[in-house]
């Protein structure tokens, strides 16, 4: 299906991309948004026109099914228990028309941690980041700056380290902040991070 | 970081892909596996050679980071009880060195179920979906069909509606259901889908 706003595109090459570099047949899905100009079905037969394409299917996009999504970090018994709280939040949400995701990764260890805050930044859609664990710090707080500053805005429990200090909110409870994020993300909800920068609850 | 297996390749074009339909500054991830014989320093230079591309960055990939997915769709109560289940699981492994995500996305309604389970063969990385819900069946069951054949195993909860009928296992406890999913997709443990197929539980 073929979408004004935005589009996910399939496309089967037989020789791949970029001048030939792969070789095999290679699947290439491309998600592509579109403010007003473009015409999604001249992009469908420009790419079909292509030699090496096999084949160009288009789909609703993952934006449309999946919406945003609220990224969870962390490790432990709270980790499940933030999940819990934002589930149960966007379960409130969508079933009014909206369309929250939420992805977790329990992850444990400074470095690991690190490198999964500094991917949050690249995940497509991802909206808000919870980080759910007792204690978080050195390089964790620098990557937390950086996906700041990339505008994705970070929510922390109150936990012993650093990383409290560098998120744009901290709360104590890990269901409510699991709620939190969610109600970030919505549309519909009264609640914006930037109003409650700093605080903790 | 460039890695030997795979490599998530972030390029930076100016006037974007497939023969410059694509005329703004475009941020474009390819995400890539290597079996062996290709050289991913090549590739990236390969790609800095081409004239519309402005930079090239090298990250580890996600699957590296985030590992295998399991997906849970569904609506009330029982979504958030699968995700805990599995979250809690999926910790316990990935403290011993695994990647598991627990992705979830809240829905209700037919059509949007059906929607939103045909879009997990689709989704990177996505390994198993359970769904969890109270009544399913119609259009979702179709669409189950679909992305077992697409060669990702379905769990589902025990439930009113055809769904059970077209899963490879259906399981009554919500909790268990999402330790199960983890378990299939886990390389450590001794569970496999494939040998309780058709069961319940």
């Amino acid at each position: 299906m073929v979408d004004e706003t935005d589009d996910n595109i399939s496309a089967i090459t037989e020789q791949g991309v970029a001048a030939g570099l792969l070789c095999r047949m290679t699947e290439i899905c491309l998600e592509t948004a579109w403010h007003g100009a473009r015409d999604p079905g001249q992009l469908v037969m420009d790419l079909n026109a292509i030699g090496a394409v096999r084949e160009v299917r288009s789909y609703q996009p993952f934006g449309h099914i999946f919406g945003s999504r609220v990224i969870i970090i962390g490790g432990g018994a709270q980790v499940a228990q933030v999940a819990l709280g934002a589930v149960n939040e966007a379960d409130r949400h969508n079933i009014r028309g909206e369309r929250i995701s939420v992805d977790t990764i329990p992850l444990v260890g400074e470095r690991t941690l690190a490198l999964a805050v500094d991917a949050v930044a690249r995940l497509p859609r991802a909206t808000i980041l919870v980080l759910a664990g007792s204690i978080m710090g050195g390089e964790i707080s620098k990557a937390v700056d950086r996906v700041r500053e990339a505008g994705i805005p970070v929510i922390a429990l109150k936990m012993a380290g650093t990383v409290p200090e560098h998120a744009d909110l901290v709360v104590t409870d890990p269901i409510q902040a699991g709620v939190f994020a969610v109600m970030h993300v919505s549309s519909k909800a009264v609640f914006d991070i930037n109003r409650v920068k700093g605080r903790e609850f």
